[in-house]
């Protein structure tokens, strides 16, 4: 096991009538101005916005609003909301959305206090020394971004998606109210909880064993494997969609990663598909990981055996059958719950040669691509991964 | 499952050289005076108090010192401790030592802003709103007091032992360096080991259910269950004593308990016996559980029924059978770990139908007593249980 930080400071508040704390809870850590940023139309639908609003205005808390943030979030909105920060004196952002609103959050808490380009945080060229307050008001469970230091943004010149981790961005308060969720559609569900499930398995897939840790990890994905086809069948179930929620956030807090080293390959993998053909991230990884396992699985048998047999309930006494058979039935899950297991089945297509090479070769150069602490991957290794993965 | 607030802000550095980072952190924290907190001679006989010494001049960091804390921590003590912050300016605590270091240091860190009796948080005649900045550096995992908010206190006079429950109190950082822990003698790492898994029973044993909450509980519980003897006869393994020291802190910074409500009867009930007897908590915890277990069972059977199955192995179909086999080898766990499992193993005697009135007086009537969220439990309950584990 590897030393560790542990840092998980947000405050969370959970439960059906959670957001009648957020006026009070800007106010306590310091939020006398208040910018809400959001995506599209189903926070406005739903009544959540004007819910929001509304419970600003009676606080007397002002506020200014900015919606329009896209699934994988792009630089230029976060741009048009640092201007509007400054412009406004914010001193408070709150998010109201899933990971794509809480990293363009992020991404203009970083940027209002700091002088230069904001990407150059993204881009490895800087480290930040300051960062806005800011809080999250959850309504996609998935992302895990309301309670982890990381944030994803793409720019839109050269479709680079990079990421940015920091301990100064993690929200001061995230309020999670499950019946929030009753409405998400099917597809988005699962692909939270492939997304939920691939944050813990990319922290356990280690050739650091942490027994406390390792227990806690195949706990939450037996979880999340179990009641996530059951809320895809009773999406307006309290309890169902609590776990699923509390699960999201667990799964990327780092608690299932302390003492791992963890090897996200196949997310950083997957950052190329949804830049390239703008597909939802958990059906990206869904298309991946199975590709990705056969590929490594050498490089440590037992440790996919153990997640085939604790998670996946595999009972293959010998850790190669095991390990396969354990691959094997993630990928009927990911069938099971609506989730494609190939670029074919994420796309409708074959991705073309031209097209496998371009992202084989912006995974592999890129500033911020971490391949394989499991398996190394090169170039060729990481080609070899979408080939199959497109078969 | 209920609503709940999960905050657990204490910045987690865990590692063989994890104290290289106290005088930065400290700084971080706003601290400019120390005081060092702690207990008797192991703090100084291992050299760790001179090294943190050392660190704080090498930074230019002035404090002071104040040890003495004894097992089951006086008010008395951090009475003296609060006069000696105020009369040298100290702006914050660095607790070295285990819980009873650590919440003296929290009743301290209360007392120094407050113009009243600090007491008065503990007898809840007052409510604190404001705290000095703390920070532990561990060396018993066993009370999970570096990530709490709680906090317990014995008063001199009455010997009242009452506790206090606060975020405010939470550390800021805690250090972890699972070496410190090398030369805890055996009974006080069983006691730790004890300690560690009745703070995640407590949360479990409720008729609240959450998925997500169980699922970790239980692989704590099991994790624990699974190195703490091993630990006994390895002493110095560095990663066991890891699993013992991380497992201390998650079972208690309220992550096992989101959404359940918990029943601390046995905590409530071995407070008294180790103010009556000065016994370790650990010890008088493994005295009382497996009769509290016995006589609250019938309020939900089922449950456990679970924590035999899932935690203690057992396989008897039949819930009642696997819930008293469950408590069973509970009972087995603690011989096998040197803890009594009941009074007279505890004291080397009966206690004496006087005591156990007025144990069972205490606890029923204290101003923050709560006992039994699982089964309400009355005075002639508590006696009961008392007597029970009298046998």
């Amino acid at each position: 096991m590897k030393d560790f930080n542990y840092y998980a400071p947000t405050q969370v508040v959970f439960g059906a009538d959670a957001e009648e704390q957020i006026p009070q809870l800007i106010k306590s850590f310091g939020g006398t101005k208040v910018l809400i940023h959001y995506g599209g139309k189903s926070a406005e639908r739903s009544g959540l916005l004007q819910e929001i609003e509304q419970r600003l205005k009676d606080a007397a808390i002002p506020y200014v609003k900015l919606g329009g943030v896209v699934p994988n979030p792009r630089l230029s909105k976060a741009q048009e909301g640092i201007d509007l920060c400054r412009k406004e004196g914010v001193d408070f952002i709150l998010a109201v959305g899933g990971g794509s609103v809480i990293d363009s959050s992020k991404c203009m808490a970083l940027g209002v206090p700091y002088s230069g380009d904001v990407w150059d945080f993204y881009a490895g060229k800087a480290q930040a020394s300051a960062c806005l307050p800011l809080a999250a008001v959850l309504t996609i469970p998935a992302a895990g971004s309301e309670m982890s230091g990381g944030s994803v943004i793409t720019k839109d010149e050269g479709e680079l998606k990079w990421s940015y981790d920091d301990n100064l961005c993690r929200c001061k308060f995230a309020i999670m109210n499950p019946k929030r969720t009753y409405t998400l559609p099917a597809y988005q569900t699962a692909c939270g909880v492939t997304d939920i499930m691939m944050h813990t398995m990319e922290r356990y897939f280690s050739h650091e064993e942490m027994g406390v840790t390792d227990a806690l990890a195949i706990a939450l994905l037996k979880a999340v494997r179990q009641y996530g086809p059951m809320v895809l069948d009773n999406p307006e179930d309290y309890y169902l969609r609590s776990q699923i929620m509390w699960a999201g956030s667990l799964a990327h807090n780092d608690l299932t990663g302390c003492g791992t080293i963890g090897d996200w390959a196949t997310h950083n993998m997957e950052h190329e598909l949804s830049a390239l053909y703008g597909v939802a991230h958990g059906a990206g990884l869904a298309s991946l990981w199975c590709h990705w396992a056969n590929y490594v699985m050498d490089a440590k048998v037992a440790r996919f055996a153990r997640f085939a047999r604790e998670v996946m309930d595999v009972d293959a006494i010998d850790d190669e059958v095991a390990a396969r058979e354990g691959v094997n039935r993630m990928r009927a899950f990911y069938h099971s719950i609506g989730m494609p297991a190939s670029i074919p089945a994420l796309i409708g297509r074959k991705a073309t040669e031209e097209e496998l090479l371009l992202m084989a070769e912006k995974c592999s150069r890129g500033k911020t691509i971490t391949n394989g602490n499991f398996k190394q991957l090169a170039y060729e290794d990481v080609l070899s991964i979408y080939r199959a993965a497109n078969e």
